[in-house]
C-alpha cells in the first residue's frame, strides 16, 4: 500500500468487517487476457474465503485454467463534499471507505464433507437465524445438491486492508468534516463518525 | 452470460444504475500475474467510464504496462433466506442483485481541457448540489491540480449487465418471496419488490 496512514493491520477487525459484508468481487484471469470480475456472496472462515456457484460458467473455467484469484470486499461510507473543508475548489471532494484485498489460489473442493462444512459456515453467516436442516452429506436430500454445486476455497497468500477515514488530514480539517457529518446526520454519516473516532488519531485527541 | 433470463439489455436503465452507484471495482493486470482490484468512485459519461487518482500507485503502473481493464459495479438487494420457499433445505438461499461488467482499454488523459471536462462530470454526479468553482484549466487555482492528478478514461469494448430478481423462478415461488419481503419490509426489501415487479414477467402478470 502506497499511503501507509490508511493501512489496517488489525486482523480481528478485518475479520469482523468480512463477516459484516455479505458480498465481494472475485477477480479471475480470462483467457481473452482481461481480468474477469464476478460479484458473489462469500464467507471468511478458518482463514480461507469460500464461495459457491455452478460447475458451468466462466469463472469456474477461468479458475481451472489459472488458479490465481483476487478478492475485493469494499464498503463506501460517507461521500465527503469539497465544501466541507473548502468553499472554493472541488479538489478536496472524496469518500471514506473500508477495503480489503485478498490474493490467493482458488481450490475447487471435491470432498463432500469439506463442501458441507464450508456451506454450513456460509449459511451461518448469511442466514444466522437458521430455518433449514443441517447440511449433512449423508442426508439424501443434500447429497445430490452437494455433488452438483461447486464450492471454492481461496487459499490466501496476501491479505491487505485500507481504511480511509481522513487519517491523512490535519486535526482542524478533520474536526470540520466531523461537524458537518453530525449536521447532515444520515445513517451512513453516523457510522462514518464512529470510524473517524476509531481510526483518526487527531480526532481521538479531541 | 450463461443464464439468459438475467441478462439486462436496456442501456438507458444500465446508465441510470451506473449514475446511482457512486463506486465500482477496477480490475487491472498486475505484473505478479494476479488480477489487481481497486474500489474507486467513477462517472459514466459520454459512453466512457472516467475515474481519477494519483500518478503514483499500483493501478497506474498496471495500466501503463497493460491497458486491458475490467470494471464492475454491483449492488446487492435483498438476501433471500431459504425458508422463504423451502421449510427444509438450505439450497434455495440466494440474494438478488444488479451487476454491470465493463471490459475496455484504459487511456490516461493528458489534455487539461479533457481532464477538466471529465472531472466536471464526476463532480456533477457525486456532488450534484454544487458548492465549488467550475473546474477550468485556465483558472490558476486549478491548473496545477489538473496537471498533477491522473484522469483515466475506459474506452468500452464490452458492456454487459445481469439483474437477478428471481426471473428463473416459477410464478408461485416468486409470489411467496414477494409476500415475505413485504412482511420483512426493510428499506432494501421495498426496493427489491419494485425490481421484482419491473423485471419478473411472472410477477408482473399478478
Amino acid at each position: 500500500m502506497r499511503r501507509k496512514e490508511f493501512e489496517m493491520m488489525d486482523i480481528g477487525e478485518i475479520g469482523q468487517f468480512l463477516h459484516e459484508m455479505s458480498f465481494g468481487i472475485l477477480g479471475t484471469l480470462h483467457e481473452d487476457g482481461w481480468p474477469e470480475l464476478t460479484p458473489l456472496n462469500f464467507v471468511y472462515y478458518n482463514n480461507h474465503v469460500y464461495f459457491h456457484g455452478s460447475m458451468a460458467g466462466q469463472k469456474m473455467k477461468n479458475m481451472k485454467a489459472d488458479q490465481r484469484v483476487t478478492f475485493s470486499v469494499a464498503k463506501e461510507y460517507s461521500v465527503i463534499p469539497s465544501y466541507f473543508t473548502d468553499p472554493m475548489l472541488a479538489c478536496p471532494a472524496t469518500s471514506f471507505f473500508k477495503s480489503v484485498l485478498i490474493k490467493g489460489h482458488a481450490e475447487i473442493l471435491s470432498d463432500l464433507a469439506e463442501k458441507a462444512a464450508a456451506l454450513s459456515a456460509f449459511m451461518r453467516k448469511l442466514q444466522p437465524e437458521g430455518g433449514y436442516a443441517p447440511i449433512d452429506p449423508s442426508d439424501p436430500d443434500y447429497t445430490g445438491q452437494l455433488k452438483s454445486t461447486s464450492v471454492v476455497r481461496i487459499v490466501i497468500h496476501e491479505l491487505s486492508a485500507k481504511y480511509k477515514f481522513g487519517q491523512n488530514k490535519p486535526a482542524a480539517e478533520l474536526e470540520q468534516i466531523a461537524c458537518q457529518l453530525r449536521e447532515r446526520d444520515t445513517e451512513l454519516d453516523v457510522q462514518t463518525l464512529a470510524m473517524m473516532e476509531a481510526y483518526c488519531p487527531h480526532h481521538r485527541k479531541k
